[in-house]
């Protein structure tokens, strides 16, 4: 109630109005709707274009939902007792102490990014990120004038950011997005790295969002949160991945507490509040552990299966996904152009996956990404149709 | 898929980082807050703070929702149907054909809006609206960097922006947003006087959003959209006023077709998708205009009510409303600090009502508003509450 009302809108530092910023679509988009039409004229289609669990929320979950349905009304509100379990598990899975009013509930992973953009930059500044990465952090940084300045990091970093490639960035960077376990990888950064990237951060006054919407999503041991180094960071979260809700659209983003009025402010006239459902079957969700368990040992087992046919489909430049659900594997010897041959791949076999043009617009030509978010038989039942139709393809000259 | 990938972020024209927006917070949700605590400690609350009817959705989007919990995964998805039967909407309720693709669904007219600014304005733009209004407009116009041009609407123009109005501004703004049904007046822009702004907003090149959210809420005739005029107009609109589902967080944005491809790539990269479960509910909910227009019933009642009780509450200045749920009164008469009244109002008859401050910053400190979207019975209890407390309110010198 206190905070100060700003006399005019701080844009004095703007010399013209510039142009409306572009924002590109995801690709993985536009072959999914091919996938539905090929679908819908008979083709047997495995999709594996998309970043989200085939399965549905708990069952504690749904059970808690119904029980709104018929009690509540339902309208403008923010669960408390949600903002309470999720700051208590930063307790107890990484051993951090997050107060109840540093976490800002959101309508997922995408308006949380926002939120911390728009508490942290201004149009101009300059946030560095991963290439390849998540589409939508370039998209979203273009979309709010910021510029997204991509390092590029390949197999040699596991496709990971680097202290020091952030140290040699000449002039320092604003701010910095990290993402571990990442998309399209699902590489982790290892624990020392991250401390050393926090190192660099503090060191030339760089502010760190990190994305960790694929925790809970391992299998070399549990990724770190970087709050564990950085209080002072921004911490997008969602229960679209691990919880297994993508379509509820429940989401959170952990701020530092001199952020908070900045954050409140933003939730409430951006975006008001998320949904009221997803709110109450979210805190649901977190006492329904070994059914989520049970999703993550089936990802474990996919990513076995389509690690030992990565030989007999012919790619062997991969990084194992230490996190989250996907591999992302060179494609290069095969095509250049990474949209084409996805888009070849489910016309002849049915198989849906993501161009690597998604994330990566120099290098993703020649990449692509397998989401294996779903049942072992369908990725099983991938690979016996991909391993033929690889062997067909003729090998590029390069 | 065919949208060209920009080389470089478009900020060239910043001279400098601006500093970081400062954004202001409702005020009513300090004075809910306050309520909240109050109904702990045994007062009886009267919730007339905010804007949300206090019916749940209509029966048949329940049942609609029980079904789709116990039959559907719920991932990230888009309702084709739901699109083509607000399209639909547009074409039974006000003779506009709207083309499906055109629909963008969102999660709340909130998010809607920051879509609609995004696709339309890049920082330094000036958009205009009036004043009062609803907070969040101002708020999110600098939360972008957008300056909003604030035009002061008092008694006469009924609180609402008038064609004069916007001919007169020297220069012109780039935008404009209008709202009819008015919040906090429930005032509608006569159909005249709207045709008249759209003229002047081609004339001078100004760019329409139009907050339609309070349409089928009206009580002296339906109110008439812009799309009747300006086909080349956004307009907001959403599940959470007419349909009664507010926690359900579905709305939508009418965009124009060469802004679709913009619109959906902002809409995938910012916000993903909306909640699958109210998607279907929504849909369900066209289905219960009965039940609907009920609620509208009981928001007509709860007018008149408040309307006949002003006499008594001392109450002379005020536009009546001609839609929505609210009424704005002047209360310059009694205090020239509308937040302390209200709070006062609250401890002393648990009757919780908005300060005129979160809609008007010059002017709000001798206004508040009621919002009546409670039974007639809490209504009338409200108004047995204020007669003689108002009554005991010393008159100010002024």
């Amino acid at each position: 109630m206190n905070q100060p009302v700003p006399s005019q809108v701080p844009v004095s530092t703007l010399a013209s109005t510039p142009a409306i910023a572009a924002v590109e679509p995801f690709h993985a988009i536009a072959v999914s709707r091919v996938a539905h039409e090929l679908a819908e004229a008979g083709l047997d289609v495995i999709h594996m274009e998309f970043g989200q669990p085939s399965t549905s929320a708990p069952a504690g979950a749904i059970a808690e939902a119904h029980r709104v349905l018929d009690t509540e009304p339902m309208g403008y509100w923010e669960s408390n007792p949600l903002k309470e379990r999720i700051a208590a598990d930063y307790a107890e899975r990484y051993g951090v102490t997050v107060d109840r009013e540093q976490v800002i509930l959101t309508c997922g992973a995408s308006p949380a990014l926002v939120l911390a953009l728009s508490c942290l930059f201004a149009p101009g500044a300059r946030v560095a990120l991963a290439r390849p990465g998540y589409v939508a952090y370039r998209n979203t940084l273009r979309a709010l004038y910021l510029e997204p300045v991509e390092l590029p990091c390949g197999e040699a970093e596991r496709f990971q950011l680097t202290a020091a490639a952030l140290a040699a960035l000449d002039p320092a960077p604003d701010g910095v997005i990290i993402a571990s376990p990442a998309n399209p990888t699902g590489t982790i950064i290892p624990p020392d790295e991250l401390a050393a990237i926090v190192a660099v951060c503090r060191a030339r006054g760089i502010r760190i969002v990190s994305d960790e919407i694929y925790h809970g999503l391992s299998y070399v041991g549990p990724a770190r949160s970087v709050l564990e180094h950085a209080p002072e960071a921004f911490v997008v979260n969602s229960f679209s991945k691990y919880f297994s809700m993508p379509g509820w659209r429940l989401g959170w983003l952990v701020v530092p507490p001199a952020s908070i009025p900045a954050a409140r402010a933003r939730m409430g006239n951006l975006f008001l509040t998320p949904p009221v459902i997803a709110q109450r079957a979210g805190l649901a969700a977190f006492a329904c552990r070994p059914e989520l368990e049970d999703y993550v040992a089936t990802y474990a087992r996919n990513r076995d299966r389509l690690l030992a046919a990565l030989p007999a489909l012919g790619l062997s430049r991969v990084a194992p996904p230490d996190g989250a659900f996907y591999l992302y594997a060179d494609i290069g010897h095969l095509t250049d152009d990474s949209l084409a041959f996805c888009e070849r791949l489910l016309r002849d076999t049915g198989v849906c996956t993501a161009p690597g043009i998604d994330f990566d617009p120099v290098d993703g030509h020649r990449f692509m990404r397998f989401s294996f978010a779903v049942s072992t038989a369908l990725v099983e039942e991938a690979i016996a149709r991909m391993i033929p139709w690889f062997a067909r393809q003729p090998r590029r000259e390069v």
